[in-house]
């Protein structure tokens, strides 16, 4: 087999087979096939796709480069989340407790926050002591007692995605929609879990910006996923304005925990948890029906029961219980500043890009993969899309380092103002099957 | 300037500026560009493409990588041709003594054959002792004193290119109208002659497949020329057959000295080379329309100047002209053999990449780069499309090396043909200005 070929077959928009795919990915990962090589192939995958076959063959052999997790010793349908990332998303923190209190083992791995958009694994370090490197022993000892379970991805996962993302990283190949279903899909199958909803995002503040793109990897994913005889559903959701009220890592635990005690109910971000859990009931038999499964979880949150879970979750991972309930035993800022309104009207947009880039300036996220949190730091959003404002309200609280210089004009700028109330569009933009 | 950036904007499809082109053709050959990559923006090029002033950009930076050659102190305007490369065409060894014959200095650097098209500096070599790479002082004294100067190309040039083809040569990006015409233009204009002539091939036997193809390749390089401030001038001919009767290097030098010497004169092989050196005179200035041109073609033909000149030149270069009027003292074969037809009818076609690779078994080509060629083997046509044959006829005679088998079926394959006499289609098939 000669790598030459598998180019010249992908650039003129054939397809690869499953033995080629294979011979790339083991020649990629192990030095054999040079970086050229692999850097055309991956430019010309950008330019003619690749069908579900070869996505499926490309994300299985991904997942065969490196360890495994069986979670087969855990009994009852083991249930995952993946979103594509977006400014202010906690919903890993909030249906994780909500499920497992359902009575489904939930299951999932999490990434650390690069950029402008936060990731998981960084908020639960803010409970402090909690520990968020697993072992897969512990990974599953925490599924299996608490039925819960969520790690940093532990041990060698998918060694030949990283070679490939890193050689994508600086060829600009990153953006294909085959590239990027088989890089996460690589990920979950070797996660180990039997399902799998995605919350797809879409708009300014997304990797995806237009529907036709969060559509197409939607379902690229969903192809893959049910090619692989998984079950898996996804939901397309709107990411322009921050989800929810918290950016940085202490405050979207206190409003991941707000949220599991019943309060901001009527929340997008609250909505979006509770019907991402819902879909993971129903995956995991546990409902029959979208609205079974939503009775459920408006249940456990009401009778206490996934809070509960969340406790429980967090001591059991080495994590200061007693600070979900007292929230000054977080990592606090040096110094909270608020920044009012200097005119009145209605806010039709909220950036959450630029919010998400002066919450990484303020420590909250990470420049470059090497940079230290500052977890305590972050933003508070009091004014949302489609709420009014008068001069002199507070729009934001901020919370920096000591000494840190706050830039107010622009957070100001991060607001779109208009003279008439707008129409508050709808969280949810498509379910793809 | 970052790499990245220029991969980003050409896989968008847009276009690069000229100081992007510059900082990657310089980077590319010194190597402070890692080669994946070039490699991904090369694919991305064959994806997008690239307009005039990219293509222009590319094709100078490559060119000033290099030495170049100053013809300045050569009086006239200096004429070049370039072949995209056929079988059988050894046009240059024909037109080259025409056109200094007429007054107009023809200077033109070749190269040596690879796979199943053959090299021009090839053919030279069959004559004894002439030198094929000449110093850029003896290429100036070779124009100056005989008219004509053909050489090897010689000392450093366009290196940048080198880099870039050994590239696209392992991540199948050589086929790419804007990556082949820097490629070829850069050393023609490194070259430095005022003038050119494009002959480019289109059908079975060329690397140009279909009439679409070989006119966006001429038009690419007539629009680059130009814009250059070029003369310049594009012929789009048929390769389907191959030109003429002689494939091989010595039998190519016999055909080329009777053309010379006013034999053959209704060929497609002369009528071609006449064309060619006709477009040639009146970029020169020594003729003012194509007829006229033309007539003075016919003249140093009839009156044995053009000859004269390949003679003269010959004897300059070192070669045996004598060789030149006794055949015997060129390379000889082996074994000659004659295959003879098994069936009667008419030729409807001869595949002439299949003869191309059949010469290259003999000897007669280049497998690979450092092959040494056998100079005296080769393949005669004595039927070509059009003609009628009958059972026993002589088709081919094949000149080989002691102890060659000569499988006689696969040269028989290489013909179709027919019951009725075909339609005999015209060499020239466009031209473009």
């Amino acid at each position: 087999m000669r790598m030459y070929d598998l180019i010249y077959t992908k650039k003129l928009g054939g397809a690869l087979t499953a033995e080629q795919i294979t011979y790339w990915t083991k020649g990629a990962a192990d030095g054999s096939i040079p970086d050229e090589q692999s850097a055309a192939l991956l430019m010309a995958i950008c330019w003619r796709g690749m069908n579900t076959e070869e996505i499926l063959a490309l994300t299985l052999n991904m997942r065969d480069s490196g360890d495994r997790v069986d979670l087969s010793s855990v009994p009852g349908i083991k249930v995952d989340k993946h979103s594509t990332g977006g400014v202010g998303d906690k919903t890993t923190l909030i249906l994780g407790p909500i499920v497992a209190a359902c009575g489904v083992p939930c299951a999932m791995f999490s990434g650390r926050g690069l950029g402008h958009t936060g990731g998981t694994v960084d908020k639960y370090a803010a409970i402090p002591g909690m520990k968020v490197e697993l072992s897969i022993e512990e990974f599953k000892k925490s599924l299996r007692e608490t039925g819960f379970a969520n790690s940093a991805q532990t041990g060698d996962i998918c060694p030949a995605d990283r070679k490939l993302y890193a050689l994508r990283d600086v060829t600009a190949t990153v953006e294909s929609i085959p590239l990027i279903t088989a890089s996460i899909m690589s990920k979950k199958l070797a996660g180990g879990s039997d399902a799998l909803v995605l919350d797809v995002k879409c708009g300014g503040g997304a990797f995806m910006k237009t529907p036709e793109d969060s559509r197409a990897l939607a379902q690229s994913m969903v192809n893959v996923g049910k090619a692989h005889g998984m079950k898996i559903k996804a939901l397309i959701t709107r990411m322009e304005e921050p989800l929810g009220w918290a950016i940085g890592n202490s405050l979207e635990v206190i409003e991941s925990v707000e949220i599991l005690k019943g309060m901001h109910g009527e929340s997008d971000l609250a909505q979006m948890s509770f019907r991402l859990a819902a879909e993971m009931l129903v995956m995991g038999g546990a409902a029959k029906t979208l609205a079974e499964a939503q009775a459920k979880v408006a249940e456990v949150i009401a009778n206490g029961k996934a809070m509960t879970i969340f406790r429980t979750w967090t001591t059991f991972n080495g994590g200061d219980a007693a600070s979900l309930d007292d929230f000054s035993r977080l990592p606090q800022p040096g110094q909270v500043i608020e920044i009012k309104a200097d005119q009145a009207g209605w806010i039709h947009a909220v950036d959450s890009r630029a919010l998400g880039i002066l919450a990484m300036e303020l420590g909250a996220g990470r420049q470059s993969k090497d940079d230290v949190l500052d977890l305590g730091v972050g933003i508070r959003l009091h004014k949302n899309v489609g709420q009014e404002v008068k001069a002199g309200d507070t729009l934001f609280t901020v919370y920096a380092k000591v000494g840190a210089t706050i830039p107010s004009s622009r957070y100001l700028q991060s607001l779109t103002l208009g003279s008439t109330a707008p129409a508050t569009p709808s969280w949810l933009l498509e379910t793809i099957e």
